[in-house]
């Protein structure tokens, strides 16, 4: 049996923390399990907790039921923060307390949170800027071990969860002002209009004030246009063809008029 | 038993993408198998079929039999290029039929050809934008789940499929000139001269009219010199020890001289 | 039973060198054995050889017994230096004799060496200018394949190794003056001083003749201040709270000031 641990941090791959994260999470199992390791990413922008809760949110349902998540994206470690355990239906997220599961909360509503019991994971010498290796590692590691999780996790109510904002587009008298949620690494900027908004509407896109063309995919667009479509989360993208759009536009005002 | 499962993209590390299409190929699994991804490069320059194709040509034999290669290089996602699927005896590759597999076509003339029927794979709702997600990793699954072949993938005619070039070195009156294949990320020139073609004959190796030494490895060359040397492919490179050759040689004319 | 394969090289990311490594151990293997590779980093600076041993010394510990790890960081490579394999009481250790072990051999003095017998490990065609495909893959592979160390190893005194040195920090009439031993991806200056060196004792830390403040973790220090912090190997870090210490501490001063 093949377990799936998918990562997600801020960790950068220069370094040696993820793969201390790795070794650490093995080191500590009881008997012989698979694991299989999957990277989302490691190159979160240093404390963008927010693009981590995003990165998470088009990632996540893509796995296999069973797949534990964990997001190291931290910038209050060895603070009081607290570290917590997240279940849903399918899936198990460990990671901090700072908002990061934001989405997972809204998307899966019957989920249920614990937090980790720092005194019984923790073993001494630990560090207090490197959980991922101290806490977290080690919590994962006895939920593979099948620990009974009273024994290091206690529940936590809801209500007293970090959430972050992710605000739906505004409403406008001609139709939707729109946010960029997430800028990719090839600069196309997904904004927060899902394409269920618009289904069976008829409706231009303006790009500070300019009306973009829509497209199927990027096949269709010529090289250096602007362009609009949507993405594969079904979240409207503004795009240049083999070019960064977020250069061209620094804080594009981007509207949804409907005709 | 561990299935092999090798990945070339241009999805780069920044983003969620690779760690999605990983976590579809194992949710699509039908029942418990080992999957092994070794990831070859995520960084070709986004969509450089060229620089792709030689990167599979370089890695591919060294992978055991049996390994499964998905090669996402695909400026065309969403327009009407066909996905395939190419068997030779030892490997099966998946991909775009864009000429990425141009190399493994001419080192294979027995290779086998399919393309990937999209209605019988794409579930609703898919994206134009994400084939690697919602086209490529389910069929790269369906072959782990050894579903029979012609439930999803038909007969392609060899002569239908598409392909690059890479000419051979140009034959001059005192030996030949070569071409640049590949930059690695050293800035090493991996050319098109195969140490084949100059056995048990005398030459030397002229770069912008000058001769540069053919030293056996990096280890041999002074820092900062210009040198030749056959690569780990048995291909001429033009190498700086300690520093990046394309810097200085932006359009080097290599040129071999038989004595 | 799965083994556990730890990788740390200066190959980068961006070629197909790293994979190649990985399919060519996975090749050579002689049964099936499920092998969980999990990289340290590929990002070592080309060559950098002082920065993966550290690297190295600051992973090694945190891995299951029984892990193998391969370390490449061989500017030598193709000329006479040895390849070796490095046993301690819990772990492998493979690559080439330039140093790139000297905390290993300190931090573990029961040790023992062996020297790759090339003869036995090359097979032709082979590189001069690729041994971690051609000849440090194999031997990993033959020590998975439980091939009898004799057939492919022979041993080596402990004195012929090459030890780079790794200095403790300096004694001045008032306390210690500290070296940089590695500046990490975010710019933190990881020195020589550990924690138990100051144990009990009070002492102040100054930057270029100034105090910082010493905190217990990031999250306690104020955005763009310069503190002082011990690290998660308990050595004492200088850090700027979400900025690159090294760009504003060239060439930093570090003393502790007993009190």
């Amino acid at each position: 049996m093949t377990k799936i641990i998918s990562l997600l941090t801020d960790f950068g791959v220069e370094d040696h923390y993820v793969g201390v994260v790795k070794g650490r999470i093995l080191k500590e199992l009881e008997k012989p399990i698979n694991v299989n390791f999957i990277d989302i990413t490691h190159n979160i922008p240093p404390q963008d907790v927010k693009k981590a809760a995003l990165s998470l949110y088009f990632s996540y349902r893509y796995f296999p039921e069973g797949t534990i998540f964990l997001i190291i994206v931290d910038p209050g470690v060895g603070t009081e923060r607290k570290a917590i355990v997240v279940k849903t239906k399918n899936f198990t997220f460990v990671g901090p307390d700072n908002g990061v599961f934001s989405l997972i909360y809204k998307k899966n509503p019957d989920f249920t949170a614990f937090e980790i019991i720092k005194e019984k994971v923790l073993k001494p010498p630990y560090s207090s800027t490197f959980h991922g290796r101290d806490l977290f590692a080690p919590a994962v590691a006895y939920i593979l071990n099948e620990m009974p999780w009273e024994e290091f996790l206690k529940p936590l109510p809801k209500e007293s969860l970090k959430r972050l904002k992710f605000p739906y587009p505004e409403k406008t008298s001609k139709g939707y002002r729109l946010s960029v949620w997430y800028v990719d690494q090839f600069g196309n900027l997904i904004t927060n209009l899902h394409k269920d908004m618009v289904v069976g509407v008829s409706f231009k896109v303006l790009v500070n004030k300019k009306e973009v063309p829509l497209v199927k995919s990027y096949g269709y667009a010529k090289k250096g246009e602007l362009i609009a479509l949507f993405g594969s989360e079904g979240l409207l993208e503004i795009a240049i063809r083999e070019g960064p759009a977020f250069e061209i536009l620094l804080n594009p005002e981007i509207e949804i008029i409907l005709e």
